[in-house]
């Protein structure tokens, strides 16, 4: 490509509404112009990037057996009725009337669509397995669209369905995609971590997210340095903190503690650690029991120095429902105000669950029931039953792992990829079944298996820039190597072996522009350590009266002399071609 | 590709709904699949078409000197209202509301989206001329979706757009499109033909559609065999059928024609030519006159065996806003009943306008604006005053060439492709403007250029097809080649054959599957003639005994033996390659 038959055009100063590192890089190196509220347009350099993203994912994708296809972004309401999902999906769904009035929605995902091609085109085992896949424009209406193309509302999304005879099945065929998804990530060039997640309301037995690793990263990643244990801080199991629960040694005592909420401000007032604390959240569960709406009390123990995991409180047999409880609520069944409530003398029943920590702790200090009071030397079983025990907090680092091979660790990542299995979720619901060896009908088992296409780029750049600018990695940079020219308008010398060197270097299939644009060579090299070419090879007459031109990779401080005639092979080796 | 890694789904029967051989023939051979009126999921071997039409238009329009950029499906109501055609368009354009209640479109095509990126990225006449082009989903809401993706809703289409300095470099970013197509559809092996078009309300001096020949084609195009004329019919000038007008040797008689509306009814009865007859057809034009509403009675007047062209109707001076006389309109102009108008003693006064042909006739026939009776020997000048003389007729077959060059030709014709001067219509109403060489702020000149993507597909085969099913050109079909062995599973030999021969095609770059899946070879055969795979080589055990595989192409009635060792050549032979 030469630069002045290609579209750059960069900015000084990122647009005052880009918030992270990703988004001002992307709008200052021309990759993506805003048109709307979450909705860009990929210009030219950076659908470059897509593309590159794109072949990379379809070639594994390919090689793992699955089959693309395409569903369409106008989706009938009445596909989605069927699952019900037209009704659950909040406003993040974006549905549509035609001009004959009839309900359509953009797709998020296609679960529904693809559940009616396999229902309509599958009727034997013989058929099965199948991994149906395509790579489309999805649409999802955010409720406050951010960060350029981590939050859009308008993007391009990698979607996969696997259908399988039966859950061994679709664990191979979950395995399989799991196994692409590394490949495809290692082949990105990008530090990335899958970790075990959580799988929502859906159930079934296993889903998986990759993760981008960086600092800027919205997501906990937890994971053990020693073994493969990985998970998402919703899916990371705590362990208790105490192994077995000491003795009561102190009396049930009620302590003054004025204006005193927080266990922090107990702990400091009684000159206690906060890991002597114990914190309680109340919540609400609304039930329908024979017609009768009814209304339950639970309350939470959590060590004052841990923080709830609001999906592990999901998991807890009752509570798949709850609701915090609002201080009405909490004034009729603990008679006080939120900041002094605890387990002992509630004034309507509470059903008490208390985390595993918790449960261990001997001569704890809780809320007293009554405002301006905390109770200190509590004690289970003598003072108040015992609780229900359940894991309801978040790991902290130093943690140990729950697979017993050394202690937890916590870095930052970017969700860029997800794997889960279905199970029947959709095919029960949508009658999608096959035929088995005896003509029985059964639900085909299903797995779903995502990646955010377009986001990928920002995570890639949160994960890899500098002050200067983007800094691809090879497999996903818009070009591989850039040439500078100084002066390839002035040179004939230049000139002539810019184009020679540039000949050659796409006859060995090197992704290559030249910079034919004139510019001086401070604004030239600016531009591309903004775009973020990884490599770049400056020809200039000095260098070349020696025999020479120069190397300069984008992470390298000074540039490398390289005899001309070599300068291929070398290129060659630094891209492994 | 291995058929039994694929997804190969075929039907004996098309669904009922599937009118043309076109639509008949995807869904049989399982290329695409119904969603919803107008909505097709592209299945996996409709999809590979797909991708090979988009890698060749892809790859000349970069020839070319295009830039591709990706915009958004989804775009906001305001651009939209800045050209006017937010209100403009009909239920075509489907309008959406997002989860705040703004206005959105689903993109049909995207001149604002793109003259938006322009006037903010381009400030100079340094920086044109310039051409964007992205292949994009669109979305049309057609009152009546039908022929599968020949009249879909949701579609794929590559449109670009040109800006320009000035006219001529305009007609320079035509002309260079213009090849490009050309080129394109060369490389598609279709036959085609580019016909000069109406420019329609936009205006501007160029446009031309680019049609898949084919006998089912909806529209008619007229060409010079001689020459390199070709219009499609609303654009093909009619000259006048007589040089001359004859001298008047009739006198003016009013004959009685009862119940004889129509011209050749009038002929057989009178024992004339319907060359001697001319039909009447009232229009009105409604006019705001000084804020006062006003009704104008305009009469075209035809050959009796010639077709009203409404597209030039729109061309006269004063007609632009046209419309058909209601009978109540008729009966109050001329005092009579539809059938029985004529331009000699109307009731009220009416602007006539004679086609070309008939301003030359003398001594005819027409209508005496009473019921049950006609004029004959009506002639110019003696008994009307001589009328606005226009081009109003549709070419027929058999008339001269425009260009004097011999004469017309129709053919039928499927439009997949326009190209078309716009002018400054966009830029002028969205300001977008560069600076030229003194500073001074111009809008810019732009055209536009698109091709129906997935229209192709369905074009392509109303070309070639027969009883079997479709016959795909190399470049685009699914697969160039298919390999038949006979019996993979059985026969050692045919399986080491099969295994071999694929993997040199392979190598070779032959896109070739080979039928893995054990059907008997009828199926099979059957399968691959219906999918249109253009290329077919027989493994069998009784050929490979004397070294010999069949080769047979799909238009081919019979195979030829060919020796094992030389198919390859032959193949590439074949194909080019």
């Amino acid at each position: 490509m030469r630069a002045s038959r290609f579209f750059i055009s960069t900015l000084k100063e990122a647009p005052s509404d880009a918030e992270i590192v990703s988004h001002k890089l992307m709008m200052r190196a021309g990759m993506i112009k805003r048109l709307g509220s979450g909705i860009y347009t990929y210009m030219p350099l950076g659908l470059r990037v897509i593309r590159k993203v794109e072949g990379i994912i379809r070639e594994e994708m390919n090689k793992a057996g699955a089959i693309e296809l395409l569903m369409p972004l106008v989706q009938p309401a009445e596909l989605w009725q069927e699952t019900g999902r037209w009704d659950k999906m909040g406003p993040e769904l974006l549905r549509l009337k035609d001009r004959h009035g009839r309900d359509f929605a953009l797709q998020p995902t296609s679960e529904e669509v693809v559940t009616d091609v396999v229902r309509t085109e599958v009727k034997s085992y013989r058929q099965l397995p199948l991994n149906f896949y395509h790579i489309q424009t999805k649409f999802r209406d955010e409720r406050r669209p951010r960060f350029g193309l981590m939050r859009g509302r308008e993007f391009t999304m990698k979607d996969a369905y696997s259908f399988d005879r039966d859950v061994e099945g679709m664990q191979k065929s979950y395995e399989t995609m799991f196994n692409a998804y590394v490949n495809i990530f290692n082949r990105f060039g990008l530090k990335f971590r899958a970790v075990a997640a959580d799988n929502g309301a859906i159930g079934g037995t296993g889903s998986h997210e990759f993760h981008v690793i960086a600092s800027t990263g919205e997501d906990a990643l937890v994971y053990c340095p020693n073994s493969d244990f990985a998970a998402n801080m919703e899916a990371a199991e705590a362990l208790p903190l105490i192994a077995q629960r000491g003795a009561a040694t102190q009396p049930l005592t009620k302590v003054s503690t004025p204006k005193t909420t927080k266990c922090e401000d107990v702990a400091k007032l009684l000159g206690i650690g906060l890991d002597q604390t114990v914190k309680s959240i109340a919540l609400t569960v609304e039930k329908d029991v024979d017609g009768r709406q009814v209304r339950e009390n639970w309350l939470l123990l959590l060590r004052g120095d841990h923080e709830l995991n609001e999906v592990k409180v999901t998991k807890v047999p009752g509570l798949k429902d709850f609701r915090f409880a609002s201080e009405a609520e909490i004034q009729e069944a603990y008679g006080t105000v939120p900041g002094y409530l605890g387990p002992i003398g509630t004034k309507q029943p509470v059903n008490i669950v208390a985390d595993r920590t918790v449960a261990n702790m001997a001569d704890f200090v809780c809320g007293a029931n009554e405002a301006d009071y905390h109770l200190t030397g509590a004690n289970w079983g003598r003072d108040v039953a015992e609780p229900v025990v359940a894991d309801l907090r978040n790991v902290v680092e130093g943690d140990a792992s729950p697979d017993g091979k050394g202690q937890l660790a916590i870095e930052r990542g970017i969700e860029v990829g997800h794997v889960f299995q279905l199970g029947t979720a959709y095919s029960a619901a949508m009658n999608c079944v096959y035929l088995d060896e005896k003509g029985q009908p059964a639900p085909m088992q299903m797995g779903c298996y995502g990646i955010g296409v377009t986001r990928i780029l920002g995570a890639a750049i949160e994960q890899n820039f500098d002050d200067k600018g983007i800094i691809w990695p090879d497999a996903i940079a818009p070009f591989e190597l850039v040439l500078c020219p100084m002066g390839y308008d002035r040179s004939d010398l230049v000139k002539l072996e810019t184009d020679r060197l540039y000949a050659e270097l796409q006859a060995a299939g090197v992704d290559v522009i030249v910079d034919d644009r004139g510019l001086r060579p401070g604004a030239m090299f600016a531009d591309w350590e903004l775009v973020g070419v990884p490599h770049r090879v400056v020809i200039g007459e000095r260098g070349l009266k020696e025999g020479n031109l120069e190397y300069q990779g984008r992470r390298e401080l000074e540039a490398t002399a390289v005899p001309a005639a070599d300068m291929l092979g070398f290129i060659k080796g630094k891209l492994g071609k």
